[in-house]
């Protein structure tokens, strides 16, 4: 009790606004989370956890927001992308700091395949010409948005060269939704060049879908209305991107397969096999530019055909229209298919107890410009954690386990850094690795914070002893007011999220089965600078986390979170959060095979009854649609019978956990077991054309990039209207849970 | 059978596109109405029906397109507002129409108060000057749009005059719910001048609410958001709003009463007694102007403060800040505050047998300017059924009861050629009037239609027996299938709308409580030229209803309309679906006090938690809402014990129903008690602070203006959380439906 107490007489210090707070203590809602209170840890004896508890104290006070502002500074002086002279300069700095800090620091080398553009050209030839301006003006203010000699310009890598001439049409986003509605327009886009606006779904789709339909190029540009004047003041008043802001990305089939794309699978290492250019199955298919809305105006302007249907309309002043043309454009690209080296900073903190069991933190280095906030502000926090980490070991206070802080290159064009790192040393992460921590840069606001599910409790027990730095409560009591306030339901513990791709767990999440955490703050930091030539430092300063205050906050809650799994006895595992998680996506599929169901049921009833011939305007041309097979009912009971033993095996780990093991070998034992839990849900089969992806559980959507469809397996399946493969799915899944309780069982015949 | 059987062979003639037809009757899903098949009327006996039923045949040929255009044509060739040369001359033509077709003609003339421009002015004097046009130049292929002199320029009808000078605020749509969020970012608009967007209520609910709040002054402009680019192509591209176009329209408090501001409740004749300027209360109390887009822009641009909303942001190429200022805006209006002449022309055919049962069909005749579509193309369909229904009786065929035929005059300003003609002759109305049945313009798509839930078993054979002048099936299976479409219920009969306010049927049912109906096609002739100079004859035959087909849809359905009623032996109304209607509204209002106590006990426990300041920004100004008093619970009893007996009434006389009367004294008794049951759901007190308003199941929102509020006694009171009159309104409501269950009551008896 003592210390929740604590945080809240501090808040009426350090907040201005007094009376809203004493009313929060009158008032106060928020559970009294004994665990926070007392100096019960997760995985911790109640000796230890003093140990422990005095050890985040010591950690806490030796966070120091200026280094953070300082090292941001410095590595953000100059663009820095993959191969390019100060990205060296950035590995150089890392490594140095790791080995002043006194750890074993090794940078390991991979060379990529890094494509950079040599010819950009995008023109409207009819009904007028123009040519797009493909710059992004130096803006007052920001003295790095004029170094544009170093900067890469606007682009996305992994296009393939082209040079194609075509009738304009607009895709909307270009997701499947949006080929299904154009389909109902009676518009194709075989043969033509299709402009997609940027979000929706990860960008790397819109190209791959395009190609899928036909279209023989694309052009993606970042509407106002998502991502610019609609949203707030644009760059330099404000933070939001203004018209000339680009947003470059990889367009690389990232839901295939991350990584260097001429060594899928295994490490690009310098003996390593490469494949030609031309086998490499993850380039785009077709050639693909980003531009801003200021270069998107003329082209979406010349465009003719049917108006554009409501959820496809942005914010430029203009009525929306889909083509096809009259507006005719040529895109043509060339790129440099250069190898580039993909610099990893491994620095190494042996472990005092298990140095055979890593707890791995990382964070990628590399920007497609200066990266202030993407990647570099995470890279600060992270390296604050283990400078703070490195003092206390100069002190003799080692972890139990070895601590690995990992700065990865090349993480913009794919995750590259990280994956050679995992598919080369995969075997011994497989054995030794505990956990895998990741940050991917941070803002200010809220926690938000994804991972594996038999972590959860664990990581919520830091959410209530980490404090908000404006508000002075708890991260965790902070997120919740939000999710209150924004009409959602109180939270009875801290909820993570599920992994989908997107940043450097993946390799270790869902290609490995190392459980994983992904962390950062946002929600009142947002901006448009994301992949621009303006994520500065002067930006940053001015309008993210000026004072590195959540930069502190987030080393608080990640170096907890590797602390606290290298120290603990017993690795902080459980699994009725995990089994309630996944029964809940269970019921989602179950729902998404009803619903589906229903609506091709309706929807065959509505074509058969020739209802869209009689409501369609006559003035509008609409195709009525075909009818589709119905969808059959699955069988899930294999998923349900494993879903019931899993129930059981849980219940039965949480009850023989409630008695403490104080058996050295026993606890060995068991932390051994643990520790591979995570791995044994995945198969090496992967998921069905795409065996990269091995986790069962999680994995990035297949059509959606980033976004993450949890029991991939059966739910893109029946998305994906592939009903044999459901029932296929349904029994491997349910093999999945079977093994999975198994090795719950083994823990708990060692534990009686 | 047969009926329905020619008209899906028809269909196949007529359309070219045959699959999906013939699909259409494979597998047709609309059930076959018995009623519509056979020579059952609703009202008659099987042998009158069939005359009716030859009558309506001949009635459908002889209607013909070409009159429609030939006279829209001629009353739209030059503006025709209230007091114009030109709108004389529309009158008198027809008066001179109504006359040569056979009909008793009378052009009835009310002295209003009509208001029009002398001065406008519209500066922004810091932080840079513009000066706004208030222009709507002359587009292209549009000889209308260049008759610049007779027309009436923008302005709002009924604004006081003003000259005030101060900092603008933007207030979204400026209705309840955004003063709400402006309070929570503590904006205040006292002293202010508010800009507001045109939509999301009645126009004159916004300098209404302003004044209310403080402000000084209003300006109205409608964003191409909801009226302009974002929507189409603009005028004279295609049909919808350009950067130049400003909505005209009256603002004075029609929620609390209609008609002639200087005489309120009573005619304004020569004779009557008219009150001083400053005595009329319905006045706005502060000056308001509307502006075209083209005009905000500047405005909005230089407008600072907090970021709008995402609810307040519309589609110009801004963001859209709140201010207060620095905008800096003058206001100056001055108004010619003249009388001027309501002419209506009320053409009679006196009814063969009932000469004292009337049956009103009514239109108004003046426009903002040209008026094609607002309100000619409903006046000239309302033409063509008068000059069919003239011509059958020149043959003999008379209507049993006396039909009379109405162009009302001075609508556009607040309805007051009805209104006066109505509280003129409110005595004769209350023993006379059987229905009303109204339009006021229409375009092309899907029928429309709102009305008295007691007329909606009688209206639903009408829509079923109607043919969509495209699709060739009937108008209720266009409108069902587009219910269907858009994701809707199917329809089991056709469902009237509840009427609010904001065209002439307004006086006869809500303060007279006569039965009435409003009807229009609708939903395929989108546009923006709603009160603009550009509601033209050029515009509407390009954009609305080329051939007038649908104007003579809306003849066939009004005209059968007013027919069957005239010549029903029976008047069909009937109890089952008002009853089940009230029961709807009855469980709509509960659930919205249990959703307003559970809101506000939510709320003020978010509140007291201190929630809202844990979630705020600290970058952004919030103001902590107060608590509010909790909402009690009602006795609703008086209420469910009414509906019970309505319900127990209502199935009695249907059963009774069954049995038929053919004394005709008894006809005549059921036919006079049947004539004044709508009269019977009003009480003389009216609604609480507007007792213009009578009728206590319907009536237009205090805070929606046209919006309907349904049983608006209990409804507003618990909206506007006024405890105490929600009970009284209960109680008040309980009696009205009980008096309403001893009518019918007596019906029964009379048919036992």
């Amino acid at each position: 009790m003592k210390f929740y107490f604590i945080f809240l007489i501090n808040t009426i210090i350090m907040n201005s606004c007094k009376l809203y707070l004493i009313l929060s203590i009158s008032f106060c809602f928020f559970h009294i989370n004994t665990n926070a209170q007392s100096s019960k840890i997760m995985g911790f004896s109640e000796e230890s956890a003093k140990t422990q508890l005095a050890l985040e104290a010591d950690f806490d006070k030796m966070l120091n927001a200026d280094n953070l502002d300082e090292w941001m500074k410095y590595m953000t002086a100059r663009p820095h992308h993959v191969g390019s002279p100060y990205d060296k300069k950035v590995v150089d700095f890392v490594a140095a700091k790791f080995t002043e800090w006194g750890f074993d620091v090794k940078v390991e080398k991979f060379n990529v395949l890094f494509p950079t553009p040599k010819l950009r050209l995008l023109e409207m030839i009819e009904p007028e010409k123009f040519t797009a301006s493909l710059k992004e003006p130096a803006v007052e203010g920001d003295a790095s948005s004029t170094q544009i000699a170093e900067a890469l310009p606007g682009y996305n890598c992994f296009s393939v060269d082209g040079d194609v001439t075509a009738e304009l049409v607009f895709v909307n986003y270009g997701i499947p939704a949006d080929y299904d509605e154009l389909e109902k327009l009676g518009i194709d886009v075989k043969g033509k060049i299709v402009i997609a606006k940027y979000q929706g779904s990860w960008r790397g789709i819109k190209p791959k879908l395009a190609a899928e339909k036909g279209a023989i190029g694309c052009i993606i540009y970042s509407d106002p209305e998502d991502d610019g004047y609609y949203r707030g003041d644009v760059y330099p008043i404000g933070p939001f991107k203004n018209e000339y802001g680009v947003q470059r990305g990889a367009v690389m089939d990232l839901p295939y397969a991350p990584g260097d794309p001429l060594t899928p699978g295994y490490g690009s290492t310098d003996s390593a096999k490469r494949l030609e250019l031309n086998e490499a199955t993850s380039l785009t298919k077709i050639p693909v530019l980003p531009i801003s809305y200021h270069d998107a105006l003329p082209l979406l302007k010349a465009l003719k055909g049917p108006v554009a249907p409501e959820q496809f309309r942005g914010a430029l002043p203009i009525t929306y229209h889909i083509g096809p043309g009259p507006a005719k454009v040529r895109l043509k690209l060339e790129f440099n298919w250069d190898q580039a080296p993909a610099y990893d900073v491994i620095a190494t903190l042996k472990g005092s107890k298990y140095p055979d069991e890593w707890v791995i933190r990382g964070n990628h280095h590399d920007a497609w410009v200066h990266g202030a906030a993407d990647p570099i502000s995470g890279l600060v926090a992270l390296m604050e954690e283990a400078r703070a980490i490195g003092e206390l070991a100069k002190k003799g206070i080692l972890p139990k386990r070895t601590m690995k802080f990992c700065a990865w290159g090349a993480e913009e064009p794919g995750l590259m850094g990280s994956t050679e790192w995992v598919e080369t040393n995969q075997d011994e992460l497989r054995k030794k690795a505990v956990a895998y921590i990741n940050t991917d840069g941070t803002g200010a606001g809220y926690l938000g914070a994804g991972g594996s599910h038999t972590l959860e409790k664990f990581f919520n027990e830091i959410t209530q002893v980490v404090n908000d730095p404006v508000k002075g409560v708890s991260v965790f009591d902070r997120r919740n007011a939000a999710e209150v306030v924004r009409g959602g339901q109180k939270w009875a513990y801290y909820n993570l999220s599920a992994l989908g791709s997107g940043s450097d767990y993946s390799p270790f999440f869902q290609h490995l089965g190392i459980a994983s955490f992904n962390l950062g703050f946002g929600g009142e930091s947002s901006g448009g600078e994301y992949h621009t030539m303006y994520d500065s430092y002067e930006l940053f300063k001015r309008f993210k986390d000026p004072n590195f205050q959540y930069g502190i906050a987030l080393a608080k809650v990640a170096g907890r979170t590797s602390l606290r799994l290298a120290n603990a006895e017993v690795l902080p595992f459980e699994f009725q959060h995990f089994t309630k998680i996944v029964d809940g996506y269970f019921e989602e599929v179950t729902k998404l095979a009803d619903k589906l169901r229903k609506e091709i049921e309706t929807n065959n009833k509505m074509i058969n009854d020739g209802l869209y011939a009689l409501a369609a305007n006559p003035n509008e041309k609409i195709v009525i649609p075909q009818t589709k097979d119905e969808v059959p009912y699955f069988n899930f009971a294999p998923l349900q019978n494993a879903l019931n033993e899993l129930k059981k095996k849980s219940t039965e780990f949480e009850s023989a956990s409630k008695k403490e093991v104080t058996d050295a070998k026993k606890i060995q034992e068991i932390n051994l077991i643990l520790k591979d839990m995570e791995r044994s849900l995945t198969r090496d089969h992967g998921l069905p054309r795409r065996p990269w992806y091995r986790h069962h559980i999680y994995a990035p959507g297949f059509y959606t990039g980033y976004g993450v469809k949890t029991l991939p397996g059966v739910r893109e399946a029946i998305e994906q209207q592939n009903y044999v493969e459901v029932s296929e799915q349904i029994n491997i899944l349910g093999e999945v849970l079977q093994d999975y309780s198994k090795q719950i069982d083994r823990l708990i015949t060692i534990m009686k």
